[in-house]
């Protein structure tokens, strides 16, 4: 029996988000049945972040055991002939056998993307939030910088959060700006933290554009993080402009998890 | 009665390309149907391109004539209201009552992308066309700079153009490559011309590709010029990875098209 670790993409746009539901389109309902299907023994994934509907991922994480004989680099080129064309493992690797995506203390990055134009792009609606205002990219990276470090973010998760503590790390947070040819501003906010509370990134989003479009300032973020209050943060932006990028695993002792 | 021009952006993933067909989603239906729910009378417009199916645009354009009193530049917004989220106007202005889309002067921008990886990422399967190995783009540059100038295209359109004249001007080609943080190559083909052949974009990118990836030398790409045989060049690269960019009229005389 071995244990395999996938790294998955997935545009989320057509999915009802990554957990399984009966009679609905996963990810990773999609993600069991290319595994059953391939290896002919009704299969499970364990999930690392079970991402909501609408969100994105370039390089979300799912383990399953198998006693298939496929080695295990090939498993991500095999599964991809099963999978629908809106998901696709990128790659494959195998993991120790107690090995828990959602018990072992990692890195994730997440990317918030905003395209800030008066009318709207019908090509990038499925990756974008589209605002109809341009932003003060300086004021949101000034508000930004308060959120950085390890704090209590209990005014920046939904309320129905079941988390134990509500206190994590943000180890960064870029934000970019680009001027396409074709007009408007391009905005992309790039978080990395050791964890994220239920919606954090897409309620520290929607709270940066608050500032982004003048509506409050910089230093109003700064006394909503002290509140812990999740009514002093701004709203929740939209699914659509939110993609998992990267989760990286730390070996909790090099001798263990030797792969990364 | 005014003859308003229409900048359009859409998504061509779920249309049957441009041109009105009875039954089928098309970009032309949407805004025939559109302009016709707005000013209460059938309609019909004129476009400048009739891209094919599955090709994207941000700046196609398309003319009406109207009684409608609205003023010319708020014809986009309000006609948005009735248009699905695929298809947007970007800017509406009133042209002179005799303008035509396709029989003025232009200059028109394509640009093509390709993302070269291993894996295939579903989040760029509707905008790029995926190959499986990286390119040279030096080679794909050096192929390009033979293909700018005033040429016969007859080896570079699709053997069933209606064309009269396979003689066009390509002003220039520019290739860009970035290096994505998800991992891959991703190449934009941007070209600049006063008009194209039937595919002809398209062909030029399977061209160029197959030099790329090194199955031709960029001296092959002259070769299959001058030929101006169909035979001689590559591929006809697949619609997702075309964007139609922007078009722009020149002026025959200033007096007479004083909006440029």
């Amino acid at each position: 029996m071995k244990r395999i670790l996938l790294r998955v993409a997935y545009d989320g746009t057509d999915f009802h988000g990554w957990q399984f539901q009966p009679g609905v389109r996963t990810v990773e309902g999609e993600l069991n049945n290319a595994i059953t299907l391939l290896t002919g023994k009704e299969t499970e994934v364990t999930g690392a972040s079970r991402t909501d509907a609408g969100v994105h991922a370039m390089g979300n994480v799912a383990v399953f055991d198998t006693e298939a004989t496929v080695p295990p680099e090939r498993f991500a080129q095999a599964l991809n002939t099963y999978l629908p064309e809106d998901v696709k493992v990128r790659s494959s690797e195998e993991v120790p056998a107690d090995f828990h995506p959602r018990k072992v203390r990692c890195r994730k990055v997440y990317e918030y993307r905003i395209y800030c134009d008066r009318m709207p792009d019908p090509l990038r609606r499925r990756e974008c939030w589209q605002v109809p205002v341009k932003m003060d990219v300086d004021k949101m990276r000034k508000a930004a910088s308060y959120l950085v470090g390890t704090n209590d973010f209990a005014g920046f998760c939904s309320v129905h959060t079941q988390a134990e503590s509500t206190v994590r790390t943000i180890y960064s947070i870029d934000i970019t700006e680009g001027a396409p040819a074709d007009g408007g501003q391009q905005i992309a906010i790039r978080i990395c933290g050791n964890g994220f509370l239920y919606n954090m990134v897409r309620i520290i989003a929607g709270t940066l554009a608050e500032v982004g479009s003048g509506k409050h300032e910089p230093e109003w973020v700064l006394e909503a993080l002290k509140s812990a209050d999740r009514t002093k943060s701004g709203p929740t932006a939209p699914p659509q402009g939110l993609t998992l990028c990267e989760i990286s695993y730390f070996p909790e002792t090099e001798a263990v998890y030797p792969w990364v």
